[in-house]
């Protein structure tokens, strides 16, 4: 199955498009049949309006029952969860990253999806240490790829920088939107090349920009939002202002929005 | 979390000390608490109790309820389902088997483990096509690893070979007593070496041979198990004889037997 984390503000919910869009690419990519966006954004809208706050809503969707073993029935019928709990007010210190002790795997087919499988990133959050507030994970061949609930961004000079998700990682909807706003180019970091990091922060849909003030022990000066994006604080936290959008503009004009996502733009720059 | 699946007919069970040891050393990989031997074998034998035949027992066991996101409560207290099926009469006629599309995931921290993180098996086994019966996965370097539910044995002349489980698979309870009983050896096979294979099977719990008369459209000539390993016929499928014990003795003797698996034995073998 897949699922999705997405940010709600009472009537106010961000990167729909964006969402949809990588949920879309899962179940296709999985062999699932589509889901209708009407469908879920009515299922998320009635979620948020009974914690009628800042909340994180979630979307599950599984293949649903099956025979035994792993072939799935003929024409599954999709099992379809749609939640939201009300979000506690972040932290937005600055981070101390650390990088955690085993490579996550590599998934070549299931890259960028944010399927179910996800024991990588239990096993990389467990235990939790003391002295670091998030790790990052490399592959197999030592090279970062993302942090275990967030995607990573780093700066030398004027570029932008974010590890290509080819084997393992999430296309988090923010890294994407990030890529657009900062040119940001992505290339494989081994773990050295973290020393070249003039400043560093994590994203992912509850906050889009976590401030990394110590990477593997070595401070970081920098820790203000890039100027080129349009920043909005939300629940102590940051969310891109133009990706805000009420239920009710997404019901009346559904098709128009969801083609104003951001993975096209992306998609004809490196890598 | 993990799971274990169990051949089991009526007070009968096999290959609980492979089952129990292959089950303990995955949670102990995924930093959970241990389970008592005792307290399972009085869950499968109310299971089995139950459906009173042949049939297949499952333990599921999962981490439980944590907090949102990937961090574990700290101390985790573990979800432990059992239930336990009737097996349909099985299909013993000799399979066509293929390759299928696309690699599995590399992990080598949790290859050999029979996690819940089996999208790769669920992709492999749909869509099921209709000119075989099975497939072998690949790795990223488009070597065999096993089927979408089983281990695979091939013989070149008079030696046996089975694949290694060192990024991928699950260190079957039967492959590992086929490598004892064989002295086959665990070596890497590129595609492109099952054309020197002249006779092959597949095995899992709940059959331990299931001779291939097709691999990859090429027929093999030797389809009746080694002589080597003392089979016994159940439900249409075999078993190794030797390692049916009722519930009664390894309640009584539980520590005894669980010593007599068979890992300790192929740990000191290839590679």
């Amino acid at each position: 199955g897949l699922f999705e984390t997405i940010l709600v503000d009472n009537q106010t919910i961000y990167a729909w498009p964006e969402h949809y869009a990588r949920l879309s690419a899962g179940l296709n990519r999985l062999g699932l049949p589509e889901v209708a966006p009407k469908d879920l954004l009515a299922r998320l809208n009635a979620a948020a309006r009974c914690t009628g706050g800042v909340s994180v809503a979630k979307i599950l969707i599984t293949a649903g029952c099956g025979p035994r073993g792993y072939v799935r029935s003929e024409n599954p019928a999709l099992t379809i969860r749609v939640w939201a709990n009300l979000l506690p007010k972040l932290n937005s210190a600055p981070l101390s990253v650390g990088i955690a002790a085993h490579p996550i795997s590599a998934m070549p087919y299931l890259a960028g999806l944010k399927t179910l499988n996800r024991l990588d990133q239990v096993l990389a959050a467990n235990p939790v240490r003391q002295d670091i507030d998030e790790q990052l994970l490399t592959d197999h061949q030592n090279r970062v790829v993302c942090a275990t609930n967030s995607n990573f961004f780093w700066r030398e000079g004027e570029q932008w920088f974010t590890p290509p998700i080819t084997e393992g990682g999430i296309e988090g909807t923010r890294r994407a939107l990030w890529i657009c706003r900062l040119g940001a180019r992505q290339q494989h970091a081994a773990l050295g090349r973290l020393a070249l990091a003039e400043q560093a922060f994590l994203c992912n849909a509850v906050n889009v920009y976590r401030p990394i003030a110590h990477l593997q022990g070595r401070a970081l000066t920098e820790a203000s939002p890039p100027q080129s994006a349009a920043l909005v604080a939300v629940n102590g936290g940051y969310q891109f202002h133009e990706t805000a959008a009420s239920f009710d503009c997404l019901h009346a004009d559904a098709d128009n929005h969801l083609k104003q996502n951001c993975w096209s733009k992306i998609r004809g720059m490196n890598p």
